[in-house]
């Protein structure tokens, strides 16, 4: 594998831009006043342009949850101890989780990653073992990932997608479990988008006032032990974590396939934001499913220019987020593609300039 | 029929506040942090609050199209003709509109109500024909219903619902069709809000500013010819129309049994306002899809103490908005009931004081 310094992000593929005007067409040759369904229309415009097709389709999406533990969830930064991302990963794979629940509302399956788990996990016929190390090192004292590692991590997010899109996948919907996750990516979101670090970490799982204030002291450490991060490999190796990594190289692996990356909360966002410095044309296949609860989300999906279709104060992660846009994004593939055209249905268009009175 | 001044709603059972802690527990031990799902687990809440049980279901839910044509329609205030109003109807019953597309998308029925078409329609095993008279009589000229006609448009409102809930519906997602009916909505919204006329009239069905301000003009005509309105039932009397009283008198009857409104875009929301003014308990029952790209829609959400669930710039009527959003209503009972517990998965629950650094 490559050094991170020189691991290339795959070639992305330009939207078809030269398909606006007809999709535009197709989209107002349908029964409904021009523009009135808002975002939707925007949202079938742009699973046209990605697919390269007038009549884009959403086929075989999955729901990708990748796990990993972090060395620092022992020092205070989650109320949650670190044996929970095993227990959770068993509540996926029993089926009774958040991203459960809203997967199997929405059709969609749900399969797990092992990133980097600190544990051995028994086998599962949903549980993928790519796990690249027992979670990772303790970045208070040490960079979390080697080089290799990360390089590791973005090469398999890459191998997960490409085994989807062999069996005819076309959108993601990356999810993630891992006590102390919100950390890393607070602290890979200040190292990429230069802002303070105070200003990138929330509540996370749900701390207390007294607990948020520990979380922020502890990652100010963090953040002192590796000054001057700016680059996206570094800041994987620097804070890890597997789940964050592999989840980074899924999103670029399925931007280079012209597939859709629906994006879910704060720990994907930053995930998101590492394939965006890595390839920023990764965002032309990026919708973002939700804006978080959590305060700093709504800054990292405005630095990244989205605008997501859900502001219900979630943050829970795992992918619930992505799941409950879902029905959206499926909403604007299918009006495109079911939904009578005026000529069609002798629906009468409008007369442009009304009758006088 | 009773005279609409004297029109009683019906009486609407109070939330059973006594099974908020009960419920709040409930939610609190499924394998999430406690409040990360954000307004789903409010709606949670207001499920179980609504139909009186710690562990409320969502049975049989309804797509209700109510059409109505409106004297006025010739006049200017829409930039579609109002042939469009039937041939729209035709569109629902061959499956072919919005409204068809997200409700299969969404596993909802669409029932087509007759409320007041100007024109007789041939039977339909999905059409409901309740028609009240052959379009509202013209409002720049004289009142649009009779006091007679308003009451049988409420009450044939809640004929559809108790033959719903008859076949156990227990949610119902009422949207509209109709010319003209931004307008009616708009002098509706204006009269009980007692706010200007001009921040209630909307863009509808999408005009151009010369024809918004057309628009603006006529229903400036149309209020001066019936000054001083201020009663729900003198409101619907004045501008009309079928399909708006109709929704209302739906609405009315599913607050009384329990069921949830979902409630859609700017002509529904004019139908809760008048519902909410005959019986305000009706809005402890409703609950708010979306706000609409057409701007006055939000005011009268706000006023009615409204939270939309999306914000997707929609303005397309139908239904649309309810049945986008259903996923979420249905998500919200999803977890309620089929989240595992902190304790039947093997999850540990937060420590509550994060361990010492």
């Amino acid at each position: 594998m490559s050094h991170p310094a020189s691991w290339q992000a795959p070639a992305i593929p330009p939207l078809a831009h030269d398909l606006t005007t007809a999709l535009q067409a197709r989209i107002d040759a349908k029964t409904k006043p021009p523009g009135s369904l808002g975002r939707l229309e925007d949202l079938a415009l742009r699973l046209g342009l990605m697919q390269g097709t007038t009549r884009p389709v959403l086929t075989a999406p999955a729901v990708l949850v990748f796990a990993g533990d972090h060395g620092f969830a022992r020092d205070g930064v989650s109320p949650f101890p670190p044996e929970v991302t095993p227990q959770m990963v068993a509540n996926f794979l029993a089926g009774g989780a958040g991203i459960n629940v809203f997967a199997r509302l929405a059709g969609l399956p749900v399969k797990v990653i092992d990133a980097g788990v600190a544990v051995d996990l028994p086998p599962h016929p949903d549980l993928i073992d790519l796990k690249v190390r027992h979670g990772t090192r303790n970045a208070l004292q040490e960079t979390a990932l080697t080089p290799d590692e990360v390089a590791l991590c973005l090469d398999r997010g890459g191998q997960v997608v490409a085994d989807l899109a062999a069996r005819g996948c076309n959108a993601i919907l990356p999810g993630e479990m891992g006590i102390g996750n919100s950390s890393a990516a607070a602290l890979i979101t200040s190292a990429l988008l230069d802002i303070p670090l105070a200003d990138c970490v929330g509540i996370g799982a749900g701390h207390d006032p007294a607990g948020h204030a520990r979380k922020r002291e502890i990652l100010a450490r963090v953040q002192a032990r590796h000054p001057g991060v700016r680059d996206p490999l570094e800041a994987l190796a620097a804070f890890g974590g597997c789940e964050i990594a592999m989840m980074a190289g899924a999103m670029l692996a399925a931007a280079s396939r012209r597939m859709l990356v629906l994006v879910d909360g704060i720990i994907a966002t930053s995930a998101a934001l590492v394939a965006a410095r890595l390839a920023p044309a990764m965002l032309d296949y990026a919708v973002f499913a939700h804006v978080s609860g959590d305060g700093p989300h709504r800054l990292a999906v405005e630095a990244l220019g989205g605008r997501p279709l859900l502001d219900l104060g979630l943050r829970l992660g795992e992918g619930t987020g992505a799941a409950l846009a879902w029905p959206l994004v499926r909403a604007a593939a299918g009006f495109l593609e079911e939904m009578a055209t005026f000529e069609a249905a002798g629906v009468s268009e409008r007369t442009g300039v009304a009758p006088q009175p």
